[in-house]
C-alpha cells in the first residue's frame, strides 16, 4: 500500500481523486501497489464529499507524514505551489504535478533536488494534458537529435481562431463565448496573450535539449490583435492562423524559440487540429514528423495523465525516471529579431497602387493578397524571408510613407 | 557494457546497427551503460562493411553466448524468428522486435516466456514504425479503459488511396508507382489485402484488452477491389476511402475488430492522414480521443523504435516492463456479421430510375450519391444502419433483381 497525498481540489485535483477511485483495480493492477489517499489538501471545506475524512487544510500535516510517499500539486500558481513542492522533495516524497507554470519557472531546480534525493518529480500533465507527450520526447530522444518541435498548446486560443475562420465570428465575441463555455477564464491573459503556451514550449524545450529556457526569454505574442480581416487573408494565402509555440536547435547550440501566431499552410497537419484541441509535432531526424493530438485540457484528460505519473512513481520508488535538465543561461536563447523569417502585413493607405508601387521599393518583390469586401484602402501582402530587424526597420520605414501598418503574422514553416 | 546481437541486417537492421553507431554518446547516457553489437546474424555476405567482424552466419553463436543480454530481432517473417526469439527468451536473453508477424501470430506465448524468465520482449517498433504507440497504450492503459482504438496503420496502401484520390490516378497504375518508389513490395498482397494492417490492430487489440486476438479470427478485406467511381463517391458523400484498422469492446466483453476500406468523413482527424502516413486514434473513457501520427515504416524511424526499446531494456534488466497478455480464445471475437453498419454500395443497372425503386422497396431509405461522368448504368447509395447479416442477404436479394453490385465499403463512424 503507498500512501498519497493531492494538494488542490479543483478541477484538475476532483479529476485525480475520481480516476484514482474509479480504475482503483486497474491501477493497483498496473502499480502493482494498491494507491491510497491519505490527504487531501484545500483550504475550502467540502461537506457531504464521499472524502471528506482526507481533507486537510494543513501542508505541515502532509510533508510531516513519513507514511506519504508521492505527493500530487495540483494547485496551479508558483505561490505557495513552489514552496511546498521543494520542500516535499527535500522531505523525500516523489511529487507529481499538472503545475506548467511551476515546471516551466522552476523545472532545473526541482529536478536537481529530485535527483539529489533520488525521487522522482514528473509532470506529464503539465503539457497537452492527456496527450502522452513528455514520456514520449524523453524516450525518442536517445535514438533521435530532436530537429524542431511545434505545436498547438493553447486549447482556449485554438477554440477562439477555429471560431473566427470557421464562423466569422470576431474576436472579442468568440472570446465571450468562450468564456461562457468554461473554455476560457475571467481573465483570460494567460491564454490570449501566449503565456500559457509559452509555459508549455519551454518545458519541451527544456526536456528536449537538456537545459532550461525560462518563460521571460520567450519573444512571445498572442492573439488579441487578430482580425476577421487577417483570417480571410490567411485563407487567401493557402492556410489558417494558428498561435504556435516554436523551438530549434540551431547549428550554433542555441536556441530559436517564440510564441506567436502564424499562417500555417493548409497541407500541414497543424492546420486541422482544430478547436480546444492540441497537437504537438516533434521532428526527430530518425523518426521524422510524429504528430500527438488530442484534449490538452480538461478535467479527466489531465487527470489521468497525473494518475499515470503516480503509477510509474510507485513503479519506480528505487529507479529514477530520467527526466532531466540543467539550469538554463541568459545567452542560450537568440535574440528573435536574428530569426529569418517571412511576414504577412495588413495595412492602411490612401492610394493602394502607389503604395504598392512604395511597398516594392522597401522590400522588393511582395505578394499580395486579396479578400472579399476589403475595406477602402486596405492593402495585404507577404514579405520575402528576411532577419526581422530588418523586417521591423522596413515596416518603420513604410510608416514614414503613411502606410499605416494594422498587423502583422509571422509565415510559419510546418 | 551491454552486448547485443542483432539478427537481421536488412532494411531495419541495417538502421538499428546505424543509430546504435550515430547516436552513442546519447544511448549510453541514456541506458546508464555503454551498448555494444558483438554479432549480425545474416546469412549474406557484406565485404568492406565498417561492422565486418561482427558478422556471422550462426544463430547458435549468439544463443550460446552468455555475454549477449539482448537480441533484436529485424528478420521479419515466422521462419525461423519464431524458433530463434523463443530460443533466446529461453535462454534468458531478452528480446527486442520489430516483427509484427511474429507479435501477432505468438506475442501471448512470447510474453508469457519472457514473464516466466524475468526478461523483457519489447515490440514498439511492430506498430506505427518511429510512432510511440506500444508504450502510450500501455501506460495510459492504467488511468482509462479504452473505449476504441482505430488507425491507418499501412502505409503502403495509404499511399495508394492518397494518390487515386488526388491525382486520379488508377489502383493499378498508383500499385506500380509504390512499387517503383520503393513503398511497395513485389508481391504487395500483405500490404493490398489487409493482412499487414490486420496484424497490427491485432497488437494493439491484445495489448489495449489483455487478451491475444490472432489474424485469422479478424474479418480483413484489402483494396484491390476500390476503383476511381468509389473514390469519387466517397468524396460526394463528403469524405474519402482509408483503410482501416478498427477495434471495440462490446459490453459483453466480446471484440468487435474489422480491417476495411471505409467511407471516413472530411471532420474526422484520420481524413487527414496521407501518403505514407500513419496515424492510430486512441479512445479512452478518461482521455477522449488521442492520435498519434507519422511515418508507419522506413529505415530510420522503425529503428529509431527498435533502439528505444533497447535502451528501456538496459535500464529494466531487474524491472520488467508492464506488458502482457494472455492467450486468445475463439470465442473472444465476434463474428463480423453481427455489426452494425451503413455501407455505401456501387452497382450496373439497366434502368436506373426502377432499380432505385427496387432497392428502396429491399432496403428502406438509402442516400443516393451521383459523380461527374459515371459510367451508363452506374449507381451509387448508402444504407441505413443495420446488421451486415441482414445487409449481406438484402444485397443478394438485389443480384436476384439483376442489380450487379460492383463493390461495397462501410461507413466509418470514427
Amino acid at each position: 500500500m503507498v500512501e498519497i497525498a493531492v494538494m488542490g481540489y479543483g478541477v484538475v485535483g476532483s479529476g485525480v481523486v475520481e480516476v484514482l477511485t474509479n480504475h482503483a483495480e486497474n491501477i493497483s493492477k498496473r502499480a502493482k501497489e494498491q494507491i491510497n489517499i491519505k490527504y487531501i489538501l484545500d483550504l475550502r471545506e467540502f461537506p457531504g464529499s464521499p472524502f471528506e475524512t482526507k481533507f486537510t487544510k494543513s501542508f505541515d500535516a502532509i510533508l510531516n507524514d513519513p507514511d506519504v510517499k508521492i505527493v500530487v500539486e495540483v494547485m496551479g500558481g508558483l505561490n505557495p505551489s513552489y514552496d511546498y513542492v521543494k520542500r516535499c522533495l527535500e522531505a523525500g516524497k516523489s511529487v507529481v504535478t499538472s503545475n506548467k507554470e511551476l515546471v516551466a519557472a522552476k523545472g532545473a531546480e526541482l529536478l536537481k533536488i529530485a535527483q539529489k534525493n533520488n525521487l522522482n518529480f514528473l509532470f506529464e500533465a503539465s503539457v497537452g494534458g492527456g496527450i502522452p507527450i513528455i514520456r514520449p520526447i524523453s524516450q525518442c530522444l536517445a535514438a533521435n537529435d530532436v530537429v524542431e518541435i511545434a505545436g498547438i498548446l493553447n486549447g482556449t486560443t485554438n477554440f477562439i481562431l477555429t471560431k473566427m475562420i470557421r464562423e466569422q465570428m470576431t474576436f472579442e465575441d468568440t472570446l465571450a463565448l468562450a468564456q461562457k463555455l468554461g473554455y476560457a477564464e475571467r481573465n483570460p491573459a494567460a491564454d490570449v496573450e501566449g503565456f500559457d503556451a509559452c509555459r508549455k514550449i519551454c518545458i519541451l524545450a527544456s526536456l528536449a535539449y537538456g537545459r532550461h529556457v525560462y518563460p521571460e526569454q520567450v519573444h512571445t505574442e498572442g492573439i488579441t490583435k487578430i482580425t476577421l480581416a487577417d483570417v480571410e487573408y490567411a485563407a487567401a494565402w493557402g492556410g489558417v492562423v494558428k498561435l504556435i509555440g516554436q523551438v530549434r536547435m540551431m547549428e550554433d547550440e542555441k536556441l530559436q524559440i517564440i510564441v506567436c501566431p502564424m499562417f500555417i499552410s493548409r497541407d500541414s497537419q497543424l492546420a486541422n487540429v482544430d478547436d480546444v484541441f492540441n497537437g504537438i509535432m516533434v521532428r526527430g531526424d530518425s523518426t521524422g514528423d510524429v504528430v500527438f493530438y488530442g484534449r490538452g485540457a480538461g478535467k479527466l484528460p489531465t487527470a489521468s495523465a497525473v494518475v499515470a505519473d503516480v503509477i510509474d512513481c510507485v513503479k519506480h520508488f528505487k529507479a529514477r525516471k530520467y527526466l532531466y535538465w540543467e539550469e538554463g543561461s541568459e545567452d542560450y536563447v537568440e535574440d528573435y529579431l536574428l530569426n529569418n523569417v517571412a511576414m504577412y502585413v495588413r495595412a492602411k493607405v490612401e492610394d493602394d497602387v502607389q503604395a504598392m508601387k512604395e511597398i516594392q521599393k522597401v522590400f522588393g518583390k511582395v505578394t499580395r493578397l486579396f479578400r472579399k469586401n476589403a475595406e477602402c484602402g486596405e492593402i495585404a501582402f507577404v514579405t520575402g524571408v528576411m532577419q526581422e530587424k530588418e523586417l521591423a526597420e522596413k515596416l518603420t520605414q513604410l510608416e514614414t510613407l503613411e502606410i499605416q501598418i494594422q498587423n502583422t503574422i509571422r509565415i510559419g514553416d510546418l
